[in-house]
């Protein structure tokens, strides 16, 4: 094979390069990040889910830890941040809106998975797939999945092109519907999203690519210690 | 139901998350971090890939890259940075390396999985399964898993129990080992580590957990103009 054969065999690698670039969404214009992040710690020093704190509120930890997403969302100016009505969610959201002066939007289909634990007819249910297998969710992966799905399109809707968002959801959630996203049709996201991680949704018209999955980077440097 | 019987059944919560947990490695002492991080942009201003440049250098935007993961590396507190052979890695990690005052070491086995590309002897081969379809990698992806479990595991083995490490590879390549870790026997894994990607792999004994999956949080802030 000639010099001038092999030349342009290998260039072929940048158009495919492009291509795949293109494919996902990577310096194309226009496209709406999604931030959809997990809410902080609320179990720490929990000692039981009663009746009295069934929604608890963030645990000193999990304050930590919004507090610090703050700061990085802050930094990655973010323009809007958006929770589900559950406690954990909304104080997440608000601790860590606050340093870009943001106030919280709401959004119900961001809750969690619905599980045994908080319902009072515990009868006659079959458990569904869970993430890892030890939470027994009870909502269809499916329906989850279609509340999810028209939350983040309608926040990234709102938001417009060229912004970077954020959402605060939960594990169960977010596992599903990453799941969806990269099509993984023959079993869980062997991912457990941690406390205030960040998964990165690209979104442009309509496609949807997922860039990234659970990063806890901002609190690497400045761990909880209680 | 009575309220003792239903706070009993809500607390059974707390210890499928403890489970869950520690499955994960979450909050587990003595877990080695390995940060799988893919090198720079390369290819920005390259026309071809022409004899000259089958291993090109980094881009000026892949130099940019290489110095924002240097700050989070170190903000992070790694104490050692590996890669490959591959100009594009050894540089990412001389630059990212340089805020910790590490010097780079190297080994092989974090190489890019082979394509047509870079093969002189461009026949009668068939080109295996790639990330998104575009890049038609030539060596058989159990064999890049391979040799990456191997990289990976030395890696953590001689940085010890509660160190976090950076190890520079390849998109090819740490496609394929994800999606093994991931158990992804299906299909691939739908995320494309953008360039100086984090992701985040946890290891005790004999246990391999992926934290987090191409997180770019450190370009957010501060996306390279040009």
């Amino acid at each position: 094979m000639s010099q001038p054969d092999l030349a342009q065999r290998r260039s072929v690698f940048l158009d495919a390069l492009a291509r795949l670039h293109e494919r996902f969404l990577v310096g194309v214009d226009g496209v709406t990040e999604v931030w959809l992040v997990r809410h902080g710690d609320a179990y720490a020093e929990l000692v039981s889910l009663d009746d009295s704190n069934i929604d608890p509120p963030l645990s000193p930890k999990g304050r930590h830890e919004a507090e610090r997403l703050g700061l990085r969302l802050r930094d990655a100016g973010i323009s809007s941040i958006w929770a589900s009505t559950i406690v954990r969610a909304q104080e997440t959201a608000e601790i860590a809106g606050a340093p870009s002066g943001l106030t919280v939007q709401t959004d119900d289909r961001l809750r969690e998975a619905k599980t045994h634990w908080e319902d009072l007819d515990l009868d006659g249910e079959t458990p569904g797939k869970a993430p890892g297998g030890y939470i027994p969710f009870v909502e269809p992966a499916d329906e989850v999945v279609a509340r999810m799905d028209a939350a983040i399109k309608t926040i990234a809707v709102t938001a417009g092109p060229g912004r970077r968002v954020a959402a605060i959801s939960h594990a169960g959630a977010i596992s599903f519907y990453l799941a969806h996203l990269l099509q993984l049709d023959s079993g869980p996201l062997r991912v457990l999203p941690q406390f205030t991680s960040v998964s990165v949704i690209l979104i442009k018209d309509d496609r949807i690519v997922v860039q990234s999955i659970g990063d806890v980077g901002h609190l690497a440097g400045d761990p909880y210690t209680g």
